[in-house]
């Protein structure tokens, strides 16, 4: 057990009865709490004219930058939570990968990892020690943040170790990531050293977030839906597990409720049976699931986080509405529910949609 | 109910008793048959060698050409299937759409069909009349083939009304296909048109197939995952049917068997109850369901295809084995089984585990 300090920003209780953190705790806030993944960034016209003079990873480590992006759709939307502008590559990019974000692509590795020799150099030379010696602009921000923010919960977020490795096997992203899991059957060991310096990176990433003010954080595991059960639970769930296990264990001051932590796969309704078993609080589920189904399936024990389909987006309003509805019914069976969409913001989203989503959570 | 002439190729019985067919009918033929998706075409070299010459599409719309890729892996490997070499914007380009092959991307449209009046031109002017006038090179390159072949069974091979649908409005290869479910959502009516019509050409290239000789064929759903069960259920499902419809009448002379047919939609674990109403003989199973549990959820009604991960290709020799039985031990719960890959043949894939593959099943 990890006690924050006592100077924590949280130690005021000033999220502690956010509708954000209650959902995400099992209670049922007078208000629907709703946040949208990828809100930060993408379709905001005013992100779009930051961005116009610095690059995106650029922007994520200047401190004052991230935050503007962060508070912005809280602004613009009038969200329940804000979640922290970064991307899944910053902490392999602060701990010294050589890595760049391609427009229209995504991450590009100068140097794929795809043998025990890769895996032992990134573990010698990129470790946990060398990103928490480079972490404070994301310290620095968060801080800034949750200072601007007050009342209004901060998700801290990372990606999981698997998407991490699978990025970085295939060097580039890929469709089936068919070398990163050739590399788990043709030798587990190596795959298995390369997800534990994945999942130490994460767990930096995240604590660093906790440490400087995030109410809750979320694992963000893109690419877990290509794997069947049996690969997720013995060569991957293990290390999403170590990349939670430091906020896990931390308490606000004063013997404090537990920090709320979400559990997010793309694609892997197929695993819920597994993700249930990472320890997290709370399940985002994407738009293929619906909530109710999720949840039987969970044995109703978690909150629920999700589950518009974006496809919904530009419908009329009268049909985007009655899909909120249908959403909305479907998630009263979990103990709690966030709304969310069931996958990132879509670049091409109009935002006044996105507000109007959210005054319908709210009249909900 | 569609009797085929009495001069059809397979009047002769030569490929009722191979193994495939037998399979795929429910039977268990002394010998575990075999073949690869893909396995004609990209990864062997003496198909390498003829591409130096011929773009892809020129290759499947010359019978000569056709016919040897579909027929070398046949050589080489031993499997018990050939299957046609084709592509699935092929019934679209014959019809008149404007449609390339983009190397390292996939199908590129001059012309993404988004409105109501995209969808009423494509109708208009690429209908299944235009289709039928130009599949002649089609039917040629099946008749020569089946002629070689003898005994050993034609797969022919369509894709499926949603992939050509989601290629279509997207105009290219996309990840989540967001254009064409939006379409589905914010104007179904117009979604409804568009796969009917993709539907009809799905219909009219599978049948001239059989026309032609093929023993079998495959409907292929390569985006049908990134749908929920409603989704899938209303909007794509009907169309499925309708590609299938009138293969599925047809029989051969003299008040013969049913032809058989195979559906396989990749990453479609969530989609089993809804594919099984597609009146197929048989269901391909990627590579994250394993074919007992498949076979359990179909209630044991259906003959299966697959599903050794394609990521266990380059694993060592035990590894590979051991993967191997499990599979075909899965697969014996199910009433017929056909080994094969729960994906296509990747392009990196070595050929001589291909054929090793193949003398492990007859092996066994």
């Amino acid at each position: 057990m990890n006690e924050l300090p006592e100077n924590h920003p949280l130690s005021d209780g000033r999220t502690t009865h956010a509708p954000l953190v209650r959902a995400l705790r099992g209670d049922r806030p007078e208000r629907l709490p709703v946040w949208f993944m990828r809100q930060a960034g993408r379709s905001l016209p005013e992100y779009r004219e930051i961005r116009k003079s610095i690059g995106m990873l650029e922007a994520c480590l200047e401190p004052e930058v991230a935050t503007e992006i962060t508070l912005q759709p809280i602004r613009r939307h009038g969200v329940d939570a804000a979640v922290f502008f970064s991307d899944i590559v910053v902490p392999l990019l602060l701990a010294g990968v050589d890595v760049d974000l391609v427009a229209g692509r995504g991450p590009v590795f100068a140097h794929p990892v795809r043998t025990a020799e890769d895996v032992a150099r990134c573990r010698r030379e990129f470790g946990p020690d060398r990103l928490r010696e480079a972490i404070e602009p994301v310290r620095a921000a968060v801080s800034r943040t949750v200072e601007e923010l007050g009342s209004t919960p901060l998700i801290g977020f990372a990606g999981a170790p698997f998407t991490l490795a699978a990025y970085l096997v295939e060097g580039a992203p890929s469709k089936d990531h068919l070398r990163a899991r050739s590399l788990m059957h043709s030798d587990p060991e190596t795959w298995r050293e390369l997800l534990d310096w994945t999942a130490e990176l994460s767990d930096v990433f995240l604590t660093a977030q906790v440490e400087a003010g995030a109410s809750a954080v979320q694992l963000f595991d893109s690419w877990a839906g290509s794997l069947g059960v049996a690969d997720y639970r013995d060569h991957v769930a293990p290390a999403s597990r170590r990349a939670l296990q430091t906020v896990q264990s931390m308490r606000l001051p004063g013997g404090g409720a537990p920090l709320p932590t979400i559990h997010f796969a793309v694609g892997s309704g197929h695993l819920l049976e597994e993700v249930a078993t990472l320890g997290t609080s709370a399940h985002g589920i994407d738009w293929r699931t619906p909530l109710d189904e999720a949840s039987a399936r969970f044995g109703d024990r978690f909150p629920l986080q999700g589950n518009l389909d974006p496809a919904y987006l530009d419908a009329p309003a009268e049909v985007l509405e009655a899909h909120l509805d249908d959403v909305v019914r479907r998630g009263r069976r979990a103990p709690g529910h966030v709304l969310n969409l069931g996958h990132g913001v879509p670049p091409s989203a109009d935002p006044d949609v996105l507000t109007r989503i959210v005054e319908l959570a709210h009249e909900r």
